[in-house]
């Protein structure tokens, strides 16, 4: 029987890394629809972004590997089960989420060619395309990458070196989970998909959540893991729809005005939970305080950039502005969460409001201190919108550390946008 | 191909802790084929004898569960392979080192009957027989005990709960390990068998040993992880040959010579790396004083009671006493070793005489800590020959606290062999 579990591990030609469609996270599938619905044929650059220069991603991985990987990755269709799911699947209490003609665009969809070049010690790595062919990349892409930066580490590793190097992370993570289910009143995702260490180590991490932490666990942003575990797939949206919405605005009125056809477009498509806010792409602040007053009736925001407390207390003076009960709004936390931020934060807003926490990378990925030099801990690697139609894409977010696009644009939007001085956060991943 | 393996599994009516004759110490079946050939007719009795009180091991241990494993045992025979590879292995650089009628008598053995009793929270378990029968239980018994105490804690325990506890379990082995690969002069070798955690958790430990340790990692006790990951067997002699040999004694002057004729006989069967001097069943200092000149001409000695550097100072004397040369000769230390102690005595006593270490306990079932009310924390099990055709056995040893026998015995006993005051030693393990 061993012998047949052999040969078949070896008529792979390499060990992929991303091994469905589906192995990305459930809010790009979501925005995807609505692009395709919406912006059919926007052509869209992502653009690979490694914020931390220190790591020598080309000196690490192998261009060759890396090829091969992401050559992989563009084989890869919906599978027939994969289809049933989403199509079958009930997500956020609604069915028949993905309509059919999206599904039937998303079941003959391979995702287009990649522009891989080696710069220095770094790998300029970019998509062109459709906006909805393209945007599928970003979270494969970066999977790939963090997990062959892994690879490169851990092959220098022996067989029990390598036990105990997962002994310690596992043991790291249920500290963490031990930790949190001190709290029965958490509610807790698994947001890591993208900077995870590995597929099979997120998976193990998810697993990890669901004994550990019980009805606290509500879910997870990764498509496949949540169909073959039984669980929640979980998410909303991104910064890529107000990215590319803005840099399509013809003038400084449209542009002031792009942030808010997003959410109008998504108004349309989607009710409950799904009507979360993400209000800091352009400056939180601002962009609540100009906002049309159907948008407070929503359910709720996610702070992803900033001062988290901060973030909260501003949207919860904004609702009672607008005359809305913050106790019965949903507030998802999601940037750098670690098990003792995630336990103040609760702390801090349970009962003023409904708290929710999507936790990244230090979920699946805190490898920190593990291996020598400390060469597997997670690093800020991104994959983003930089340009749509030819026009460059801007981001300013509540952390100068996070902003990216042209200086000039980048001047331009804060003018438009309003936004003032801003407080720099170190940004962990 | 899974269910396969399943409906396999399932077939096994219990998952049996033994599940091999030579899933034994090796120094069992050399002393078993010295037995065989000089005392093969003594009629022994040995007894199991938890020192640690405090574990209530009827309490823990289902008694229906215990006698499974105990009868899973009575049904093993040497397997065809496991009789090759003792006929056909070289042990020490000898070869046939199992003679010919010792092996047909071992490949048509089945272990004798087990008397179980449950008194208090204690199960009183001893064994009858020919000595070199009954010897044979010793070590399958204390696994078994050791095991199903173990399984009793795990129970109620989850599945991530559990790969965490051998996540931390790993770690801190490893962290041993890393610390003893410092110092690439030792020689240390796996004498945990009897007191494990688990079989597969000892195999364990044996494969993190390899890699971690490479050269210092000289082999394993136990014959079964020695045959499967192609290992030196390890071991020589233990105590219940002079306890024995003394029950035997007809008189005062027969039994102040007992122990001289155990290593008498042993002289003539063994040479080279198996002349190793246990000297301390009635006390290492008269003992030595004592011996013979040719038992100074033997390789070495092993130190496993009483303060080990005083025990090693006193063999130095000794062998400078007698004119020998104390740095060609063998130290093996044995003791309640773990990774300090083991640093510590290898700085004294290298250069000085040839260093080796026997790990046991605190090498294969370090769970110190790792459970609640640390319930997997090991305990004092010992199973000892407590009679020889009808009279009691006497231990003594360097450490008042690992004395055995009758009172009045052990004080005919202590006159015999003039030992003086000894100073306690806390038994861990």
């Amino acid at each position: 029987m061993d012998i047949a579990t052999r040969v078949w591990n070896h008529k792979w030609k390499i060990d992929p890394i991303v091994r469905s469609l589906i192995d990305t996270d459930f809010y790009k599938l979501l925005m995807c629809q609505s692009v395709f619905r919406n912006r059919l044929d926007t052509q869209v650059t992502f653009s690979l972004i490694n914020r931390s220069s220190d790591v020598p991603l080309a000196k690490l991985i192998d261009e060759g590997e890396l090829r091969e990987q992401l050559d992989h990755i563009r084989s890869l269709s919906l599978t027939r089960g994969e289809s049933t799911w989403l199509r079958g699947n009930t997500f956020y209490g609604k069915r028949q989420m993905f309509r059919p003609d999206f599904m039937e665009w998303f079941e003959a969809l391979r995702l287009p060619p990649y522009h891989l070049e080696r710069v220095g010690d770094q790998y300029e790595l970019t998509f062109e395309g459709n906006w909805p062919e393209v945007m599928l990349w970003e979270i494969p892409a970066l999977a790939v990458l963090m997990e062959l930066r892994g690879r490169a580490v851990l092959n220098g590793m022996g067989r029990f070196e390598l036990q105990v190097l997962y002994a310690r992370a596992a043991t790291k993570l249920w500290e963490k989970v031990e930790k949190l289910r001190t709290n029965p009143g958490l509610r807790i995702a698994d947001f890591g998909t993208r900077r995870r260490h590995s597929f099979l180590w997120q998976d193990w991490c998810v697993q990890a959540m669901i004994e550990g932490l019980g009805d606290s666990f509500v879910g997870t942003s990764n498509c496949l893991i949540a169909k073959n575990r039984d669980l929640e797939a979980i998410g909303t949206n991104a910064h890529e729809l107000p990215m590319v919405y803005a840099a399509l605005a013809e003038d400084d009125a449209a542009l002031a005005q792009a942030p808010y056809d997003v959410l109008a477009d998504w108004h349309e498509e989607h009710d409950g939970n799904l009507r979360i806010i993400l209000p800091d792409t352009y400056g939180t602040e601002g962009f609540l305080n100009r906002a049309p007053d159907w948008l407070a009736g929503w359910t709720g925001i996610r702070i992803d950039s900033g001062d988290p407390a901060q973030g909260a207390e501003t949207a919860i003076r904004w609702w009672k502005a607008r005359g809305e009960d913050p106790s019965k709004k949903l507030v998802i936390f999601s940037d750098g969460l670690d098990e003792d931020r995630i336990l103040d934060l609760y702390e801090q807003f349970a009962g003023r409001v409904r708290v929710s926490f999507g936790w990244g990378t230090l979920l699946t990925n805190d490898f920190r201190g593990l291996a020598p030099d400390d060469g597997l801990a997670p690093f800020s690697l991104v994959c983003k919108a930089v340009s749509a139609n030819g026009r460059p894409t801007v981001k300013l977010s509540d952390n100068p550390n996070k902003a990216m696009g042209p200086k000039d644009e980048i001047a331009r939007y804060k003018r438009v946008f309003e936004v003032g001085r801003q407080v720099a956060q170190e940004v962990v991943v």
